[in-house]
C-alpha cells in the first residue's frame, strides 16, 4: 500500500507518520506541502533523521493518483477546495480537519467563519467515526475524520443517549485539551511561559466542536438536542478528559449504566470501559488509540457523569484516521496501532 | 500584633508566613507544630534562609495565650478537638481546615468520615467568606475558612442565584485544581512522573466541599439545591478554575448577569469582575488574593456558563485567612496583601 | 519618586511594574512604548486589572525630562540610539538590554552582531552587578543592568577568583534557565509543545553573555580567562541556575571556599551562601530578588563544584534593576523587595 | 521465546512491558513480585487494561528456569543475592540495576553503601554498553546494563577519548535527568508541587555513576582518569541531556571530530550523529531508543563540547536491555524497537 500526507509538517502529519512507519501493510509514504517544496523532512524536524529523510513534494495531481490513500492533515479551509476535484479519480481521501464533517453547509460557514466544500462532497463524505460507522466507512471516498473532542464526547455518551438512560435535553459537556491540539504555530496563547503554570477556558460556548457533537448525536442516536460544551486548555502537550453531565432517566441504576457501555463497546478494541475508578487520568491512554470510558451515577442527584479521555492526536487524530483505513481497506482494524499507552 | 501559626509546615502555613512578613501590623509570627520541636523552620525549608529561622515550638497553652491571632492550618480532623478548649481565651483562631465549616454534625461525619467538633464550638464558628460574612467575621471568635474549591465557585455563583438570575435546580460545577491543593505530603497520585503530563478526574461525586458550598448557598442566597461538582487535577502547582452552567431564568440577558456581578462586588476590592473574555485563565491570579469571576449567557441553550478563577493557596486559603484576620482587628481588608499577580 | 518604564509589555516591565507597585517611595509609574500608543494596559494585560489602568504613552523627551529614573526594557539595538541623547538631562537611566554592558565597542559588534552604541555613552554607563560595583553604581547615571546568566555565574564565582582558591585558566560554567528568558515573543524554540517536556542546549558556545561574564571577571577579580560558557532551555518559567567547574588551588579546603564565599557577601542582604546541600533547586527563590551561591569540594578530583542561583526575571532582571535604583537614590538596598520566595 | 520481569512494577519494568508486547519474537512475558503475589497486574496499572490482565507470580526457581531471558529491573543490592544462584541454570539474565556493573567490589562498596554481589558472578557479567561491547555481549549468560547517565555519556564521549581527540584528563560531564529516573516511589523530591517548576542540582560529586563511567573509559578506550561528574533534576518526566567539556588534543578540528563520531557509529542503527545544530533537545528521542551525539569545537578555547541525548527509559534502561536480548539471542538489533520517537 502507497500512501501520501498532505500537511505532513503539522501534528497531525507526524503522528501519522510515527504511526504508518509501523503498520505492516504500508510500504511506501509520501509527504506534500504547499509551502515547502523538496525540504528534506528530516532537516526540519531532526528527530526524524534517519527515518523520515525523503523531501517534501509538491501537491500535484499526478503524483497523488498513484496512491492509495491519501491523509489530509491541513488547517479548517483547504480541503473544501482542494479535494472535491480529486475524488473517485483512484485514492481514497481521510481529511482530519473540519471541512467535511457538518452536513449543514450555513451551519459550517457559522461556526467555522469559512466557505462550505460544495453540497456533493460533503455529500459524498463519511463521518469517520470509527465504532459508530464502520459499514459506511468501509465503502466511503472521503472519510470526514472527527474533531478531537467529538471523539472522547460521543464514544462515552452515545450509547446512554441513544439506549435512553439519561436525559438529553441537558447535557452539559466540559472538555480539557492539552496544548498540542492548538496545532505547531507559534501565537501567544500557546506560548510556554504564558501556557505553563495556567489552566484557562477558551471560546466560550463557542467552540465549532459544537454542531459536530450535536449532529452525530442525531446520526447516531436519533436525538435532536442543543449542548452546553466548553473547552479548556490544560498544560500539557498531549490528552483530553471530558467530563459530561446529564440527568439519568427514573429508576436508571449504576449497573444500567455500565452495562449499557460495555455492550456498545464490547467487540471494539479501542473503547475500554473503565469498571470502577477513583481517578482517572489522561496517562491512562497517553500515545496510543484507546478511548476509555467511565460513568458514574450520583444518587444524591440523579445525574450521572459521564467521563471520556483520549490521547487527542492518537484516537482524536492520526491514529483514529488509520483506524479508518484499516477499515477501508478490509484491514484488521488495530493494524499499526497496538502500541502500548506510555503512562508516563 | 502577635500571630501564631499551628501547622506551619504545610502549604497553608508556607502561605501564611509568605505574607504575613510583609503585613505591616504583625511584629511578631510565632510557629507551632506537634512532631517537631525545636527544629529550626529554615533549615526543614531551605528558602527561607535569613527570612525565619526561629525554631518550631511545641503548641501549648501558654504559649498561644499571649498571642493575637491564631491561624490553624492543619488536616481535617485536628482543630475539632484542639481549638474547643482554647476558644475565647484570648486569641482569635482562624481555621484553615474543614473542621468547624459544615454547622450540620452528621453531614461532616458523612463527607469527612471523621469524627466533629463539638456543636458548641460549630455553632460559635463564623464562615469565613469574606465578601459575603463581613459583619459576622468581625465580631468572630473563630473563623472557619472556606475551602479552596468553595471560595471559587460561591463568589462566582452567589450573586445570580440570590438575585435569581439563574435557575439553581440544576447546577453543574466542574471544577479544577492545580495539585498544591493536594498538600505536601508525597503520594502515588503527586508523584511527579504520574502527575506531569497527566489531568485526571478524582472523588468523582464524593469530594467534601460539596455540602460546604450547598450549606452556603442555602445562607447567603436562601435557596436550598443540590449540585453537581466534580473536581480535577490540573499539571501545574497554583490555581483552580470552576466552570459552572445553569440554565437562566428566561429573559435574563448578557447585560443582566454582568451587571449583578459587578454590583454585588463594586467595593470588593479582592473580586473582579470581567467585561469581556476570550480566554480566561489562572495566571491571571497566580500568587495573589484576587478572585476574577465571569459570566456568559449562551443564548442557544438560553443557559449561563459562571467562571471563577482563584489562586487555592491564596484567596483559597491564606490570602483569604489573613483578609478575615484584618476584618476581625478592623484593618483595611487589602493590608499585607496588595501583592501583584506573577502572571507568568 | 517618580518612574517610568519604556518596554512595559515585555516579561522585565511586567516584573518591574509587580514590585514598583509596591515600593513605598514611587509614587508615579508612567509606561512608554514605541508601537502600542494609547493601549489601557490592563486591557493588554489582565491579570493587572485595577492595579495598572493607564495608556501607554509615546515615547518623547518632555514626558521622559519629568521622571526621576526610568527603566528600558527593551531588545538589544534598541537603547544605543534611544538613551546617548537623553543622558544627563534629568532622569537616570537603568537599562536591562545588553547595550551598555560591553565596554568593548567591537566585542560588542561580534556577539551581537548589532551596531554598538557611541563609545561615551558606553564609558558613562555603570556595570549594575550590585553586590560588586556599589560606590559607581550610586553615582551612575546610566546604568548597564546585568545580564541574566552573568549575574548567577559572577556572583557565584567573583570571590572564589578574586581571592585566587579556584585556577580561572580552565573554567567551566554550565548554566540552565526557565523559558521566561526567552521574552513573550512566540516562537517556534518557545511554543509550548515544543518546549514542554524537552530539555535542551542552545547557542553552543556562542551565547552573548560570555564577553560579559569574561569583562566582569577582568573587572572584578582582575583576572583575564576565556571560558566555556554553555546554555539550556529547561521546561519552567522561572529561575536559573548555574553549575560551573574549576580545579582548586593547591591545598585548599572547604573551608575555606565557603569562608570566602561567606566573607564576600556577610553584609548583602540578597545573596545567601548556603552551608551545606545534597539538593539545591531554582524554587529556593523563586519570585525574589536572592541569589544563593554553593560551592563543593570535590576532594578526589581537587576540583570545585559552585552553584548559583536565581529568578531570572528578579534578581536576574528587574529586582537587580530596583536594587539599582535603590543605590542610586540613596535609598535601602531592600526597598520594595522584601517579597518571601515562593517556594511551589 | 519466553521472558520474565522481575521488579515489573518499576518503570523501567513498565517500559520492558511496553517494547516486549510488540517484540515479534516473544510470545510470553512472565511478571514477578517479591511482595504482591496475585494481583492482576492491570489492576495497578489501569493503563493496561486489556493488555496485561496476567497475575504477580511469586520469585521461585521453578517458574523461572522454563524462560529463555530474565529481566531484572529492581532498586540496587536486591540482585547481589538473587542472581547468583540461578545463573546458568538455563535463563540468560539481564539485569537493569547497578548491582553488577562495577568490576571492583570494593568501589561497590563506597558509592553504593551496600554490600557488592560476589565476586564470581561480577566476573560473569557482561557490561551491557549494546555498541560497545557487542561480542561479549553475544555470549553473556549475566548482562550488567549500563546506567542513564553513563549511556548517554560514554556513547558521546567514548569515541573521542579513544582516538585521542581531546584531553580525558580534566573531563568536565553536567548531566541533566528527568524525574522519571528517580523511580516511581514518592518522595519529596519528587513530590509534584516541589519538582514541578524548579530544576536543582543533586548528589553533588557523589553520583555512583562516576564509578561506572570511569571503569568504562577505562574499558573500552583504555584510559585511566577522574571526571567531574554532576547530576540535576529536570521538571520533565523522561529523557537526558549530558554535557561534556574536554580540551582538544592541539590541532584538531570540527571535522575531525565530527568525522570521529560518525566513524565510530556508521555501523549502529540506534546512535545518530548530529551533523549541525543551533538546538539540541531531549525531545529528538522521546519514546526511542536512540541515542542522539554531538560534538562541537569551540575555537576561542580550543576545548569541544560534546552532547548526548537518551531516553532515560528506553536508550538509559529497558530499550538497551532488549538490544542487549536481541543480540544474546542473535537477532537484528532493532527488533521490537523501531518506535518512531514522539516530539511532542
Amino acid at each position: 500500500m502507497k500512501v501520501g500526507i498532505i500537511g505532513a509538517t503539522g501534528y497531525g502529519g507526524l503522528e501519522l507518520i510515527r504511526f504508518l512507519h509501523n503498520h505492516p501493510e504500508v510500504e511506501k509514504i509520501e509527504l506534500f506541502t504547499s509551502s515547502e517544496e523538496g525540504t528534506i523532512f528530516s532537516t526540519k524536524f531532526s528527530h526524524l533523521e534517519g527515518i523520515e529523510d525523503q523531501p517534501l513534494q509538491k501537491i500535484a495531481e499526478g503524483a497523488l493518483q498513484n496512491l492509495d490513500v491519501i491523509f489530509t492533515s491541513t488547517p479548517s479551509g483547504v480541503t473544501t477546495n482542494l479535494l472535491p476535484p480529486l475524488l473517485q479519480k483512484g485514492p481514497k481521501f481521510i481529511d482530519l480537519s473540519g471541512d467535511f464533517r457538518l452536513k449543514n453547509r450555513a451551519s459550517f460557514e457559522q461556526w467555522y467563519k469559512k466557505t462550505p466544500a460544495p453540497q456533493e462532497a460533503i455529500e459524498q463524505s463519511v463521518y469517520g467515526l470509527a465504532e459508530w460507522n464502520e459499514s459506511k466507512i468501509a465503502e466511503a471516498h472521503l472519510i470526514a475524520n472527527p474533531g478531537c473532542y467529538p471523539t472522547a464526547v460521543l464514544l462515552s455518551l452515545l450509547p446512554l443517549i441513544k439506549e435512553n438512560l439519561i436525559d438529553p435535553s441537558f447535557l452539559v459537556i466540559d472538555a480539557k485539551s492539552g496544548v498540542s491540539g492548538a496545532g505547531n504555530k507559534p501565537t501567544q496563547a500557546t506560548h510556554f511561559s504564558e501556557t505553563n503554570e495556567n489552566f484557562s477556558i477558551y471560546k466560550i460556548n463557542e467552540h465549532q466542536h459544537i454542531p459536530e457533537i450535536e449532529q452525530a448525536i442525531a446520526m447516531f442516536a436519533n436525538v435532536q438536542t442543543k449542548i452546553s460544551f466548553n473547552t479548556h486548555l490544560v498544560p500539557m502537550t498531549r490528552g483530553i478528559l471530558t467530563t459530561s453531565y446529564a440527568a439519568v432517566q427514573p429508576g436508571v441504576t449504576q449497573a444500567q449504566l455500565l452495562d449499557c457501555l460495555q455492550a456498545a463497546y464490547a467487540k471494539h478494541p479501542f473503547v475500554r470501559v473503565i469498571k470502577e475508578a477513583s481517578m482517572i487520568g489522561t496517562n491512562r491512554v497517553k500515545g496510543s488509540n484507546y478511548c476509555d470510558v467511565y460513568v458514574q451515577l450520583d444518587k444524591r442527584t440523579n445525574r450521572a457523569t459521564i467521563v471520556g479521555v483520549i490521547d487527542n492526536l492518537v484516537k482524536g487524530a492520526a491514529g483514529q484516521a488509520i483506524q479508518n483505513m484499516n477499515i477501508q481497506m478490509n484491514l484488521p482494524q488495530t493494524m499499526g496501532l497496538q502500541t502500548v499507552p506510555l503512562f508516563i
